[in-house]
């Protein structure tokens, strides 16, 4: 082991994370130049049976955006603490996104829609990666929107404002809806979130015949319940789906990526629009997933995406599924 | 929340791991009938930069055994304990398989061989998932062996004994092959290691004619380096590989999975040959890479294979890789 040189504590963790060229092959070949087979990824979908249901995450790629400003009530140094501890990069964090599907063999249901690819070039891998998990936009009966952020409504229409989900049923929260569809509430909104007043009536207007509004509580589809976990938006909400004896909870954006917001459930992100109710809501349902030992799904969870919850010290470790 | 149920403690566990129908799929795929495509999972492979490497796990399955008998010195309850914690089944354990392959540009490496689909149903996909992968068996330069256990060496030949990788040099540790082609040492080893020699024999004997023997601290290729590892067999190898800054550890059968091996390094897996001194050597080679943070890849690690590991507690955690 001699041959192992010691080195200052961050160089690897950045090295490792340093893969750009394999990143421009894989969006090259999204742009429709396909890469060499020796260079390119294994596409970014994950499937498995829950009872007689068949559940499939698809990755949709990330945003890089600076640790800095990343969480409101820590020290940068104290973040960079947390993200070195998980073997991240400490000076950019990536958002990464992945979209669950459930197919209950009467209904394909998607819950939330990515960014569309129109937030970046690290991004909108979805529509690539459905096509490499056999599920086709036209297929998918209903879309069930957990919250109403860019990143989870863009993906509902194409940049020119055409419906990406030709055949689907859109059915959002009914609290959610009557925030952002209220033009009365932009000014008691965080400035930030303003944004989502527009983008709100411009995603969902080819949707408009076929929108329907649930409760928290009720069943958008048979075994798939709506939860309420306010804080995040003003209705943010989660999704219990349950077959036969199996079970799995949608944590939509309970937290952000658990390496940091499961550890440390008390940082609030930039992106809460209430982030003292989001930390309430953020304890509570954490902390019943982990008593409870259900599988659990995350949207800005690392692919794929879904695995096991456990208290650990005085926060919540993610353990990532096994493939299979 | 309060839909959730309360449930036994390890049920969950048993249902999120039964995928049957799913595994019943992938196989029959393997055997000639392609799968539905809504049925499918995604190729087990996971590609990544090292400097101007390129690096590729790729996965072959996994064997199931019960729990009780796989560790050989604490109780079955204490086993399953860990497993619990790391959300693993209880009853049954999967030793899964996962090939790193290395090309430098100029050569093709292949460190170890898989099942060669002559280890029961639920392995042998390693054919499958490197021709998803673009990699031609054809291809491979060489093929290093870290140690000569079956489920390292049967993928070296068909069942009829023709060689899988026809172009492949092929190298493997001096103490290591001095050990299994001596018969005088059969009596020596224990008995359940005892199958190994006539293995040996079979396995290498296509490749008489390009079989090379590397020490200890020898480049099998440039900037890939043998480490001695003893213990889980008498010449029991792992790599480190670097180009430029960035470094690798192949960790070959350091730890078998790490969820119980690493974290908790006192535990003797029925697999070891000389159990005292893989122990010895498991803790010195998991403190390195944790105190160096260097990225690592294990033979039996939870695929994609590869990540970090950490100190924690008493023993270690190993952090997966984040995708990209």
């Amino acid at each position: 082991m001699t041959i192992l040189r010691r080195k200052a504590l961050l160089a690897p963790i950045a090295a490792a994370l340093a893969t750009p060229a394999l990143l421009r092959g894989a969006f090259a070949q999204s742009a429709g130049q396909p890469a060499a087979p020796a260079l390119s990824q294994a596409p970014g979908y994950y499937r498995f049976r829950l009872g007689d249901y068949i559940v499939t995450t698809v990755h949709d790629g990330f945003s890089r955006r600076p640790v800095e400003g990343l969480v409101r009530n820590a020290p940068t140094a104290e973040v960079q603490a947390v993200l070195a501890e998980a073997f991240m990069p400490t000076t950019t964090y990536d958002g990464v996104y992945t979209v669950p599907f459930v197919d209950t063999g009467r209904l394909l249901i998607a819950f939330d829609t990515g960014t569309g690819g129109q937030m970046g070039p690290t991004s909108g891998l979805l529509a690539r990666n459905m096509q490499a998990a056999g599920i086709d936009p036209a297929r998918v009966g209903l879309v069930v929107i957990t919250h109403c952020h860019r990143d989870h409504i863009h993906g509902l229409t194409t940049a020119e404002g055409q419906a990406v989900f030709p055949n689907a049923e859109v059915a959002v929260g009914e609290i959610e809806w009557a925030w952002w569809s209220d033009p009365g509430n932009e000014s008691r909104s965080p400035e930030g979130q303003r944004v989502n007043f527009a983008n709100v009536a411009r995603r969902f207007a080819p949707y408009q015949a076929r929108l329907r509004r649930y409760r928290d509580g009720e069943e958008v589809a048979p075994g798939i319940r709506a939860i309420a976990a306010y804080g995040h938006t003003p209705g943010h909400m989660i999704f219990h789906v349950a077959d036969g004896a199996e079970e799995l909870m949608l944590l939509a954006d309970t937290t952000h990526r658990p390496e940091v917001f499961a550890r440390r459930p008390g940082l609030h992100s930039l992106f809460e629009f209430d982030a003292a109710m989001a930390e309430v809501t953020r304890r509570r349902v954490l902390d019943r997933v982990a008593v409870d030992r259900v599988r659990v799904a995350g949207y800005h969870f690392p692919f794929p995406a879904t695995g096991h919850i456990a208290r650990d010290g005085e926060g919540y470790r993610f353990f990532p599924v096994e493939w299979s």
